[in-house]
């Protein structure tokens, strides 16, 4: 069993798109994965969206992920389910097809597991109808990109048990993404019923040339894309019914829905012309862009809004922002200080991260704060280290940094590997007097160097005090490690002058 | 004129949430704005919104704004637009009202005049029929919070003249908004079209007991409303198409369209039972937070996700994001020079900022690199002082800091103002020598200083080089003004050490 997660074997039948993002979050998980998919193309497309996920990851959270599974690919379904916890069925959306598949995997799997199946519109119940245990079935659709976006609509059948979508619910949330259980089934649940919705009126709205691909898709990214992000559609509208409430707001919006642009609820024709006219507009709008940038772009967009809104509420996070910082709380909590010999005579190698695209200038470069971003998350992972941890600083004292020299050598480019090491060059009761040096890319260059004077403090007195022995313990034996260490001889310099002459704490 | 936009005098006929919202980003523009508004709370409805206005501005935004715009509340509809070259009408959505209203405004306009309606639904062509100038009536309709969410849908009715479109997407491009052209009149236009297609949908699994308000707001925040906040329904379902294409991908979505889930599209009956069932669901979901608090989480929410997206492409920008980028590159290039005294023997004080959610750590305080943000920030706005602006930059020369030294003195907090002070230490013709002092509160606190020395640079060829004599020059006349002040005592100092005597360069 990983630390975070509940279950640590995983199957997954069927790799495209969507089986390959399931794939991806239960490797980063920490959770092994055994693949069938009898498609010849199938081990190259999930590396592609493993390492968009990868990808993602790396930039999303500097959390320290737990050792990522192992893949495996199989040569039967039978061979890829043994042994499993949580099989997940992503086969194309056909209900014959699905079913077979489903009696596959109720035969072989092993009577504990749960089955998932990633359809987007079919009822559970449909789904389960004639397998020997249809209670441990239930629909898990997740959104594309799966490794990114948090959402697992969760929804039972008839013969679900209902301890199933329980279990669900607890490997979904802690492997970070968002368990949603959907009350009754109908066809297509309810984010698809949204989206259909929608999909139908944009149809109309194409084929009467009202407006193109990408206005359309410009009013909803300049408006209520926006706000979606955050907030959904009814505590939006609570909002903007104001102090007299949602009940008020309904009562003005309600007459709307009789009004005329109500009534086009037909169904479109997708028919061939339709088709031509959306694609053609569709590659207008593109720019350029192949499929492959459009998915980067759009993944550090997504990535960039996840931060954001982690950052929401003074820090504490709000919706998918909120789930992050959780998640990365569960990941500091498993993956405990990092896994250093703390008594060797080396500069410790404390923080690994990567050149995030939020961090870069106009000229492409890592903008100057960032370097003391990350010098900052090495001291964290330090303290971390000496028992200066969440529930430390929850308990009224930290180390707060008072000063700090910094050197820019070189700079480092956007996706560069980022390694820091850490000397401590002095200590007493109350400072730590420590020493960074950051490299960036393969070749481990020399990209800046950061000396930092902390003191422990009361944080609610707001002044310095002496460290306790449990942490000057630790803290002690690290110092001693790095005593016979050579002092940099950057340390202790001023702005602008040469090196001075390493002097005694 | 501004210098930001072609239009200096607005009138807004209306001033609730959409018409204060108008109020506000047609002030922080610089616009001056007449308004009438017959309602005896109108005052502080738009104080209200203008003070939520600022707050959102002064966090989405360290650019330069112009000098707000002049307020005028007006006793009578006529004294209201005269003299405005923009009149917003934002009244109640009646078409009698409307009509009657807009005679009005366009028998009392100047003949220059363009005249917008805000309305959500009604087509333009109904508003302008009977109008005496017909040609400059049409609809502009924004999104709530009009302050914050760019979107304009410009709506030309049969008889508004081609010019009145043009000149209105001019105005609106040119104080941030992003106004985007419906080619064809319909009943509320595109966007109101998709959410009420999607809100029938909502209406319809709220009252059959599918999910509840939360959940159903949770599907859309966790998914789907997280990729719209940057690429629409169109652009995210060609990357869902994959390397195949858009074709393809209709291909195969359509015949869902066929599929049982679209059968439901008759309208709901929004009774007193289904109004009250949302409306106590909706109050759950609130958990206890005020209408204010919930808009201020939105807002600050909306900050963070147009600030993510302006961070995307390296910096290049995305949708919302790239917008800003594009209108703070005009706020720049319209300041100018910061308005200092470049030759008083005093430190210059170049930046106020405040403290911005996305800057706090878990404890509520500015983040430790956050300090160097703004002593960047600060550097920066020095540095175009000096001549080195963008268009230097872009031409191949610069000042990279190479050196930097930081002392926390005090903590600043959420929402404080900050103020920074900059002293010129010494200059050459390669080297700048600064001092910053950052100042936090109404009572200035000194919270932190840093010194920093910077070269100039052949950013190609990545080595130092003399700055050229035109900066220089203006150089020079600071580092003279400045030659005289005290040196700081904290400067040359380093980590750890008691300050060093001031010595020479």
């Amino acid at each position: 069993m990983s630390a975070l997660s509940p279950i640590s074997r995983a199957a997954c039948i069927g790799g495209g798109v969507i089986g390959g993002g399931w794939i991806a979050r239960f490797l980063l998980a920490g959770i092994d994965v055994k693949v069938f998919d009898p498609h010849p193309e199938a081990e190259r497309i999930v590396a592609e969206v493993l390492a968009n996920a990868e990808r993602a990851y790396g930039l999303l959270t500097g959390a320290p992920l737990p050792k990522r599974g192992r893949l495996t690919f199989c040569a039967s379904l039978a061979e890829a389910v043994a042994g499993a916890e949580w099989v997940q069925e992503s086969v194309p959306e056909r209900l014959d097809l699905k079913r077979r598949v489903l009696a596959e995997i109720d035969a072989a799997a092993p009577a504990g597991a749960l089955i998932g199946s990633s359809t987007s519109g079919l009822k559970p119940s449909e789904l389960q109808a004639g397998l020997a245990h249809p209670g441990r079935l239930f629909v898990a659709h997740p959104y594309n990109p799966v490794y990114l976006l948090p959402l697992v609509e969760i929804v039972g059948g008839v013969e679900t048990a209902p301890e199933t979508i329980e279990r669900a619910k607890t490997v979904l949330d802690a492997i970070g993404m968002k368990g949603v259980v959907i009350a009754r089934e109908i066809e297509a649940f309810v984010g698809d019923r949204l989206l259909e919705a929608l999909w139908r009126e944009a149809l109309w709205l194409i084929k009467d040339d009202i407006c193109d691909v990408e206005t359309l898709d410009d009013v909803i990214r300049y408006s209520f894309g926006l706000r979606w992000a955050q907030m959904g559609l009814f505590q939006t509208y609570r909002i903007a019914g104001g102090e007299a409430g949602m009940r008020h707001f309904l009562a003005q919006f309600g007459p709307c829905l009789q009004w005329p642009w109500t009534k086009l609820t037909d169904v479109v024709d997708l028919d061939e012309a339709l088709v031509e006219k959306i694609g053609a507009q569709s590659d207008a709008q593109a720019g350029g862009l192949s499929i492959r940038e459009l998915e980067r772009i759009r993944d550090e967009n997504l990535v960039g809004i996840v931060q954001a809104l982690k950052a929401s509420r003074g820090g504490e996070g709000w919706g998918a922002g909120q789930l992050l910082r959780e998640f990365e709380q569960r990941l500091w909590a498993q993956a405990g200080a990092p896994p250093v010999a703390v008594d060797r005579a080396a500069p410790l190698e404390l923080l690994e991260t990567r050149v995030s695209p939020a961090w870069l200038d106009y000229n492409g470069h890592m903008t100057e704060f960032r370097y003391l971003h990350v010098f900052g998350d090495t001291t964290d992972a330090l303290l971390r280290l000496i028992g200066v941890d969440l529930a430390y600083v929850e308990g009224g004292h930290s180390y707060y940094t008072v000063e700090t020299h910094l050197r820019h050598l070189d700079e480092a480019k956007l996706g560069e590997a980022l390694m820091c090491t850490t000397q401590i060059l002095g200590t007493d009761e109350k400072r730590l007097h420590v020493f960074h040096r950051l490299f960036a890319g393969p070749e481990r260059r020399e990209v800046a160097t950061g000396e930092h004077m902390l003191l422990h403090v009361d944080s609610k007195a707001g002044r310095a005090c002496p460290a306790p022995a449990s942490i000057l313990a630790k803290l002690n034996v690290l110092a001693a490690a790095h005593a016979g260490l050579p002092r940099p001889a950057e340390a202790g310099r001023a702005v602008g002058a040469k090196a001075r002459a390493a002097a005694a704490e």
